[in-house]
This record gives C-alpha cells, sequence and structure tokens, in this order.
C-alpha cells in the first residue's frame, strides 16, 4: 500500500495503530533508491490522524466497496471540488465502522462495487484524482532510475560520487 | 490478481505454470456470488497460453516497470489501435526474460517507472484500457450486489429461489 501510494503521486502514508519494522524499512529502501519525497508514518492511532487532519480543514476519503461508485457517480468530482487536501482512509480486513461516519469521512468512494483490493482501489483512485499526471512525475534524488523501454530493460544508476 | 482481473473488466484469468486449489475455490467463491462471466485457469504452461493466444491474431501486452510509459507515451493507444483481443500477462517475482521479447509481447507497458506491484499495475491498466467503463458493468446472475451508499453498506441478497 506505501509503495502505491508514493508511485501514484501520494506524498505521506501512516500505517495507523501497529508498528512494522520490516515495512518501515521496505518503504526507506524503495524513497532512499528511487527518489521523491515521502513521509512514512507508523504506530499512531488512526482517531489521532483523523482528528489532526481535519483540523487542518483537509478531506477524509474512505475508500471502501460500499461508496459512492467512482465511475457512475460524481462522488470524485465533488471530492476535486472541495479543493481541499485529502486524506485516504483504507481499512484492512476489519474496517470501524466510524469509517463510513460523517464524523470521521466526507466521502466514501468505491473503485467499482465488486470484490478486489486495497491496493487496486487506491492505485486507482489516485489514478483519476491526479488525472494521470502522477505517472509523468519526476522523483528528485534518485539513485535509480528506470529509462522506459520498448524492449528489455533498462536503470539507470543516478549516484553521484561524492568523495 | 484474479479479482482485480475480474472487477476491472477481464473474461478470463490463467494462472500458469502452477496449480493452487485456494485461489481456484476464491476465485469460484466470489464469482458464484458475485456474478458475471469469468474464466478460471490454472496449470498451464505460461508458453503455451501465450501461443494459442497469438495462433488466435490476439496482442500481448506485458505489464512492466521497464516499459513505455502508458502515461508519456502513445503505447495505450497503440494498444487499442491494434483492435486486437488482449491478452495482459504479468510476472510475479523472477519474470522470465522472454516476457520482453518480440517473440511473446507485442507491448511492454509500464504503468508508472516506480516500483509497485502487479496489482496496481494491471487495475490501472485495465481501467485506462476500457476507459472506466468497466466499474460501470452490471455483473448478471450475482447472489449478492452492493447498492453504492453515501454512508454505510447496503447489500442486497438477490439470490431466486427456484423451488
Amino acid at each position: 500500500m506505501a509503495l502505491v501510494a508514493r508511485a501514484f503521486g501520494a506524498s505521506r502514508f501512516i500505517l495507523t495503530d501497529i508498528m512494522d519494522e520490516k515495512i518501515r524499512l521496505t518503504v526507506e529502501k524503495i524513497v532512499a533508491n528511487w527518489g521523491g519525497k515521502f513521509h512514512f508514518e507508523m504506530g499512531k492511532p488512526w482517531k489521532r490522524v483523523v482528528k489532526e487532519w481535519q483540523s487542518k480543514q483537509g478531506s477524509v476519503v474512505h475508500l471502501t466497496a460500499y461508496g459512492e461508485n467512482i465511475q457512475t457517480s460524481d462522488v470524485l468530482k465533488r471530492v476535486k471540488a472541495a479543493g481541499k487536501d485529502v486524506l485516504v482512509i483504507v481499512g484492512s480486513q476489519k474496517v470501524p465502522k466510524d469509517f463510513f461516519s460523517s464524523d470521521v469521512s466526507d466521502f466514501n468512494v468505491s473503485v467499482g462495487n465488486q470484490p478486489h483490493s486495497e491496493i487496486s482501489s487506491l492505485a486507482v483512485f489516485l489514478d483519476r484524482f491526479y488525472e494521470g499526471k502522477e505517472l509523468a512525475v519526476k522523483f528528485n534524488g534518485a539513485r535509480m532510475k528506470i529509462i522506459p523501454q520498448k524492449r528489455g530493460k533498462k536503470v539507470v544508476n543516478q549516484e553521484s560520487s561524492v568523495i
């Protein structure tokens, strides 16, 4: 989820309520190698994260298969029209019921109403939210960079030699 | 991956080279409950799947972070212009080198050139390929159906009583 958030244009990822060093290390390694500004946090209670976000006047979007369909409703238009920074919240297996409530979420958005995965929901939501432009973003300070090819793999190691 | 394929409009999923009864059962259960036509196969060698597809004049799209960027290149336009049915191939951890070759793939497509996941790549590729319309598709013969809501969950059990 964190790598999808990063690759699709999010600037932060907060793994709430639990600590997982393995995840933190993976994300930090990716950021060190592939660049960009991406802030990873973990362990904060989700209620606190939401409260802090609301106090900064941000919008909260809950991704759920039960929400308003991103394709057949105008929900994405309304998210954008709100003109605020967006906190996307995604539950894991057990989604707290509160996520659906107006105390927490401003919008309940479904990426289709069929079962698939949180990863695909987040990717498609961000791709549509940023209108695809996120996939053209340059990640600054990268050690490694893929040069897109019709065939084969080309990776440039951009590490500057600081001696 | 299979559930993403289904939810984003694919009609078939082939898990090549391995057999996994747990995956097969999960997919079959989802199809039985949520409807639609979706064909799941497993165990066939990937080379055979590709050869058969090519013999039917279909296009083969290999999703890879190293390929042509779906946002910054015209690759998706070319996939569509080919006007053929598409077989999407996605490697797991170890991608056979052959996937990149013109013997196998007609197009190597990257959903951005940053590391994320096969799941997000497949979802966004299909979402763009079908221009979002796949998320509005009705799945026929479903036992369960979500009625999208602004708040809360609404699931209709549509099982017809056949007595």
